[in-house]
């Protein structure tokens, strides 16, 4: 028998799909990297079938690639030929809800979503928010520290996860699912698996840390022409308003084209550079809705804005979102297109915007840019739209230069997967690339798991 | 020559300290950890000086320890014999300070209470504040991932910063000052050596993360009989006040003796079970105050306490808080003792308390036991006073053997250092234990830093 055949009869047990038709509803599709054909699809049940599965591709020498929900952006769970699917979408098991400390432990195949209304039913609050809540899966979002609408307020996911159980590429669990903010008892492990997209480990229980659910939600919309007014108005909303969840800015060329592709009118009658969306959560006071228009005049007064919207319901409310929800809509409006997704200390962000665009303007007069972003968390999302292919290498190495020098960060939320591999040097020191490898040589040292992505 | 002298040679151009009169500033005690006489003392000035001490110690196979404030609780910068001392006292310098971004970057030998007085003096604000933050020098609190009164809205000082910059044990210098807040390319890397002690490296600067300056600050005391009120009363002071920055909670045992140590009365008429100082922070909003009085008023008819003090001035305030800050003067009126720094689930913590206390009670009729603690952290201090020192290992066994079946953390502020490596495993399993190890001998494989603290 051959190696494959031997480890296929070894894992039987451990939910291994055998139907090929099966095969591609885990395929995933992404511009630049293809799926390849896997040897084999296991859909585990337990943390226990998980660690046999890597135990056998240890002993075997089989490569696997763990999937969750697939809505990761940076092609890190695009199965290639030959490797053995991990998917954990049928780990959705409540482990624990602890409804006086406010900590929930779950399986890591539980929808985003599903996790925030379980919560909200029993009066707590989740407050991990991003586009894909309703199919990316709770472990996916802590193994590659989502970031999303409200982290000027929570933090990312990372900051969100007490604890974590992890299944090492040779089958070794590590149970660390404790229900304690503070815990200095030597390195914190689970650091080694949030954000380095199930290179080192697969999660497959995490104990999140929950909030009182907010009573009530407000947003507003801001226009303004100069950039300084944005950075002026990030420092007063932070300090005035304790309730601050979101600080999210559209720009003209983005704002213009969100606008068009979803019908819902720009609500100004005259055209800014600028538009700033803020929502603030908190009880349900009525001061709080007082204490915004407050803060929305004094913004107005002190000129951090050049106009304001309130919205006067929820209806209204929610088209000022659907302009800023839109921006996959917006992208591929103008496709072929290529959407970065930067970090940069806002001090500096108007001085990289004006020379990216500068540079793209002189080497590639017909690009379009759209830009949006998390601005409150320094985090910049930029749409190169109306592209030739040919250009998508030379258009990233020239963006990805000028984010090495600001001393910035190639993606601030969507993670390194295969796509940005190339890049990482642009954002790590050669001295922080050998650790990491180092450490991947330590966890994983035959690379039987996510072989190919985040580092060698 | 010998080894020694080879490498005191070789380093003195380091800031090598050769009038052995001046050692004994450098000298810490302990209760049970007694310090050792240094072969030198380094006072470096520049990273690169760290950097060249550490390439010497690897290369001669001398030990070096890394020495902050000397506030530790945990005996991890006590000298040893043949040890020498690398103080970051001369360490001070501002790098960088962001006045739009917000955000600071620092040598590691600045004094806290400097950190916090310069931010301040600019309109921003950081947030850590501990007691010993007159003598207590940043570089430690990232080392040892401080904790202190306002963990509950600011988070540990892990949360605080953005970015360090590192010298590993070989010499290596890693530069991980960056000012992202997010930032998902790959491995954080700062988290290896933040709450680590030094153990995998020493750190040299630190960027740190600023928030705006609150322009008010209100305390107020609750007095209760039954731990559930406190419970409710936290879930709902998260939930009514976004301003929350602390909540603290004496029990009678404790308050009782920090009265009588520091003659301040405790304000109420009546005895209770329990003391909550509870703190907001916030912008200056005429509402602020009266949404404080009003929070007070609902608690109290809601019966989630059953006295409760607003001060009417500053004075008042300060006298709530030398009741809370006593608790050193408290501890030593009722000398020999043990201080534990236990982190455990709030919804264990009653039964928690009850089982030592019965314990104590049963083996050890004449302990006085002292609570106190960052309830909204989960993190409890006991106080074991009145002991007799032969009685210090047993107790603190039967202490961590209750903590570890209650999934507790034997130090969730204070660190592993020398004192509690013996206990390390009631907090963490064989396997975490081993990984740990597996990452000590990758970053330190000669012990060349730190040796005989946190982990082997």
């Amino acid at each position: 028998m051959t190696q494959h055949a031997q480890f296929l009869q070894a894992a039987t047990e451990f939910g291994l799909i055998t139907d090929e038709s099966l095969y591609t509803q885990f395929l995933t599709d992404f511009t630049d990297i293809k799926a390849g054909k896997p040897l084999a699809v296991f859909r585990p049940k337990t943390t226990e079938q998980v660690a046999g599965i890597m135990s056998a591709c240890t002993e075997y020498g089989i490569k696997a690639v763990v999937q969750g929900g697939l809505t990761g952006l940076a092609a890190g769970a695009t199965v290639q030929d030959g490797e053995v699917i991990i998917n954990l979408g049928q780990m959705k098991q409540v482990v624990e809800f602890d409804e006086i400390g406010g900590t929930l432990c779950v399986e890591s195949g539980m929808v985003l979503e599903e996790v925030c209304q379980l919560v909200e039913s029993k009066g707590w609050y989740f407050p991990l928010d991003l586009g894909a809540r309703g199919s990316c899966q709770i472990g996916g979002n802590v193994s590659t520290n989502a970031g999303g609408n409200r982290v000027l307020r929570y933090g990312t996911t990372r900051d969100l996860v007490m604890g974590i159980e992890v299944v090492l590429p040779d089958g070794t669990v590590l149970d660390m699912l404790r229900r304690l903010i503070k815990n200095n008892t030597g390195l914190d492990l689970k650091h080694l698996f949030i954000g380095t997209e199930g290179r080192f480990g697969i999660i497959t229980k995490v104990m999140l840390r929950l909030f009182p659910k907010p009573e009530r939600r407000y947003s507003a919309l801001l226009a303004m022409n100069r950039f300084e007014q944005i950075t002026d108005l990030l420092k007063f909303s932070r300090a005035s308003m304790a309730q601050l969840s979101s600080f999210e800015v559209m720009w003209k060329n983005y704002i213009t084209v969100a606008s068009e592709v979803t019908g819902s009118a720009i609500p100004f009658d005259g055209a800014y550079q600028y538009y700033v969306l803020v929502e603030i959560e908190g009880a349900d006071s009525p001061r709080l809705e007082a204490d915004f228009q407050h803060f929305l005049e004094r913004a107005l007064e002190q000129e951090l804005a050049d106009d304001a919207i309130l919205p006067q319901n929820i209806s209204q409310s929610q088209a000022l979102w659907t302009l800023r929800d839109a921006s996959a809509e917006a992208m591929r409006a103008r496709a072929p297109y290529l959407a970065f997704d930067i970090g940069i200390p806002l001090k500096d962000m108007s001085r990289f915007i004006d020379e990216v665009e500068a540079a793209i303007a002189r080497d590639y007069p017909d690009i379009e840019c759209q830009l949006f972003g998390h601005l409150g968390d320094g985090n910049l999302h930029l749409t190169t739209a109306k592209m030739r292919e040919e250009d998508f290498m030379p258009v990233e190495e020239l963006v990805y230069q000028i984010t090495e020098r600001y001393n910035g960060s190639i993606t601030a939320e969507h993670g390194i997967g295969m796509i940005k591999k190339p890049f990482l040097h642009y954002s790590r020191s050669e001295e922080e690339l050998k650790v990491m490898a180092q450490i991947r040589n330590l966890l994983n040292p035959n690379n039987a798991l996510n072989n190919g992505r985040v580092i060698d």
